[in-house]
C-alpha cells in the first residue's frame, strides 16, 4: 500500500442494497478520498440474506471482489420484532426486479458485528462508518465490545426525520422505524454520530432528466443504474410530489468523506420505541434549562446535520456515475 | 343584551390559573369583541380545586363576579396518571405566592364537562372555547355528548410543540403532557380545533422593560399583574436565555378572537401517549402518500398555527392591560 492510499479515510458500509445503496457503493469505489474495507449487511429494503447476496453481486459489477463482506443481523436488536422491508420501493429483488444471477462470491466467517469490532480495533480512530439501513449491527458491535465506540472513527449514518414528517409515516423514518432499539442504543453510545435524516436527503434529488444523462454516459455505473432505476423512480413519482427521486444513500456516503458538505447542530437524541410514534427522532437543542431531569439529561451527544450543499453532492454523484 | 352585545363571540375560558392564564382572562375580559360567558377550570399550573379558586378570585379582581365558573376534573382522563403541577413556574398558588384571601364566591353545580355541553347546545355553532390548560375537561364533553364537536364553535388550545422541542421535556409541551390521552381525543375528534404551540407562543414575549411600563400604568389589571409576575420572570430567566417571559395564554386568547393573527397548516395531529415522548404532537403535513395505512390515516384534520403577529398581540396585551 503507497502513500498515497494510507492518506484514505478507510470506510466500512453497512448496508441494505437497496438501489440507492448500489449508487452509494459505486460512488464510494469511484471515490478517490476512500477506500472501502468491508461492506456489512442488514435488512431494511431487502431481508439480510438478500443484502448479502446483493452486496457480493455489486461488488462482482464492480470487479471489486477483493472487498469482504461480512453478512448482519437478521433480526432486530430485541427479537422478535417483525422485519419491514421496503420492496415496493427498491423491488422485490432490491435491485429493480432486474433478476440478476447469484454472486460467485460468499461473506466473510465473522458476523458484521465482529468484523466491525475488529477492524476498529486494528486501525483505531481511522475507520469511518457509513450506515444506510436499520442500526442493528452497529448496536450489536456496541454491545459486543465495551471500546468500539472509542476504537470506531466517525459512524454517518442515513437515519431520522428531524422536525418533518418522516417516510413510514408521519412520525419515523425508515431506517429507525426498523430498529428503534438499536438506534437508540447507538445515538446514546458516546460514539462520534454523524446523523443525515430525511430532512436532509430529501434536499438532494436526481431528477427525471438527470437520469436521461445517465442513460447517455457510457460510465459502466451510470449504465448499471439505468437497468435498475425504473422502480425506484416509479415509488418516487407515485409517493411524492417530485419530479425525481432521493438520494438517501450516496448523500449520506458523501457526507461520511466530506462532513463540511453538511452544517450540522450538536446535542442529545432519543429514539421513541413504542406507540404511534416508534421509530421517531427527538433532538434537544439545549435552548432550555429543564427544571426536571429527563430522558435526554447527561446522555452523550450527536452531530445531526441540518443543511446541506445538495448542488455539490448531486454533482458529485452525476460525475462518479458517468466517468466510471 | 343590546344588539352590539350579540354580535360579540361567545366564550368560554377552559383554564388552570396560572400567571399568563390570569392575563389572558383580564385581556379577554377588556376585549370589546368577546362576551367571557363562563370560566372552566382545569389542574396543570396548579391543581384543579385551587384553579377554581383563582378563577374566582381573578373575576372578583376584575368585579365580574356575574360570570360562572364550573369546576373541571381533577384527574386525567385515563384516571390514576399522577398529576404534573407546574407550580415552579406560577408560585405554590399559581399566582405569584402573593397569598391572596380566599374568594367570596363558589363555583355552579355543573361540572366543567357539563357546561360546556349545555352552552355549545344553547348556542350551537356560536360557542368559541379557549382551553388554555390540559385538555381534560374538554374530552369529557366530547365523550359526554356525541354533538359536542358539532355544536361547539371553534376550540383554540394553547398545546403542542410542532417541530420545535417542548418545555416539559425535549419532546412534550406541558398542556398535552398533562394529559395525552384527553389530547388525542380531542385533536381526532372532528371539532374545529385551532392549536396554539410553543413554537408560535415562544415567538410573543413581555420583555423585562414591558414590565416597566406595565408598572407605571394606572390600569388596574396592569398593577395587579405586576403584583404576581415575579415568580413568572424568574422562571424565564432561569430556564430560558430570553429578557422576558412567553404570552402562552393571552397569544392563544387573543387568536380565538381573531384566527387571522396567525397563519395555519391543516393536517392530522395525533399524541404520543407512552414512553419517553409522552405528549409528544406529531402534526402530518400530507406531502406524502404513504403506502401503508398508519395511525394518522383517515382522522379529521386541525389547524395548526406555524406564524404568528407577535406585534400586534403585544400590542394588544399591553393596552388591554394598561387601559383598565
Amino acid at each position: 500500500m503507497d502513500h498515497q492510499q494510507n492518506k484514505k479515510k478507510k470506510m466500512i458500509i453497512d448496508t441494505d442494497p437497496g438501489i440507492d445503496d448500489a449508487m452509494a457503493i459505486f460512488v464510494a469505489l469511484q471515490s478517490p478520498e476512500v477506500e472501502v474495507i468491508g461492506l456489512t449487511t442488514i435488512y431494511g429494503n431487502v431481508y439480510t440474506s438478500l443484502a448479502t447476496r446483493n452486496a457480493l453481486h455489486l461488488l462482482e459489477i464492480a470487479g471489486r471482489t477483493d472487498i469482504p463482506v461480512a453478512e448482519g443481523s437478521h433480526v432486530t436488536i430485541t427479537k422478535g420484532t417483525k422485519l419491514r422491508v421496503a420492496d415496493f420501493v427498491h423491488g422485490v429483488d432490491g435491485l429493480g426486479n432486474l433478476n440478476f444471477p447469484p454472486p460467485k462470491g460468499t461473506p466473510i466467517k465473522e458476523t458484521a458485528a465482529e468484523f466491525l469490532v475488529r477492524q476498529a480495533k486494528l486501525c483505531p480512530g481511522e475507520i469511518t462508518v457509513v450506515a444506510l439501513g436499520p442500526l442493528t449491527n452497529i448496536a450489536l458491535a456496541i454491545e459486543l465490545d465495551p471500546d468500539f465506540c472509542k476504537n470506531i472513527g466517525q459512524i454517518a449514518l442515513l437515519g431520522g426525520a428531524f422536525s418533518v414528517n418522516g417516510n413510514v409515516n408521519p412520525a419515523a423514518e425508515a431506517n429507525i422505524f426498523g430498529d428503534p432499539d438499536a438506534a437508540d442504543i447507538v445515538f446514546t453510545s458516546g460514539a462520534d454520530i454523524l446523523a443525515v435524516g430525511i430532512n436532509v436527503t430529501h434536499q438532494v434529488i436526481m431528477t427525471d432528466s438527470d437520469r436521461d444523462l445517465l442513460e447517455q454516459s457510457d460510465g459502466k455505473f451510470a449504465k448499471y443504474m439505468c437497468k435498475i432505476l425504473d422502480v425506484y423512480y416509479s415509488y418516487h413519482h407515485e409517493s411524492y410530489n417530485t419530479k425525481g427521486v432521493y438520494l438517501h444513500d450516496p448523500t449520506t456516503l458523501l457526507v461520511a468523506i466530506n462532513p463540511s458538505l453538511v452544517t450540522c447542530m450538536e446535542g442529545v437524541v432519543r429514539v421513541q420505541t413504542t406507540g404511534i410514534t416508534r421509530g421517531l427522532t427527538i433532538f434537544f437543542n439545549k435552548q432550555k434549562r429543564f427544571a426536571e431531569v429527563n430522558e435526554w439529561t447527561g446522555k452523550p451527544t450527536v452531530k445531526v446535520a441540518v443543511t446541506v450543499d445538495a448542488p455539490t453532492i448531486h454533482k458529485l454523484v452525476m460525475d462518479r456515475l458517468m466517468n466510471s
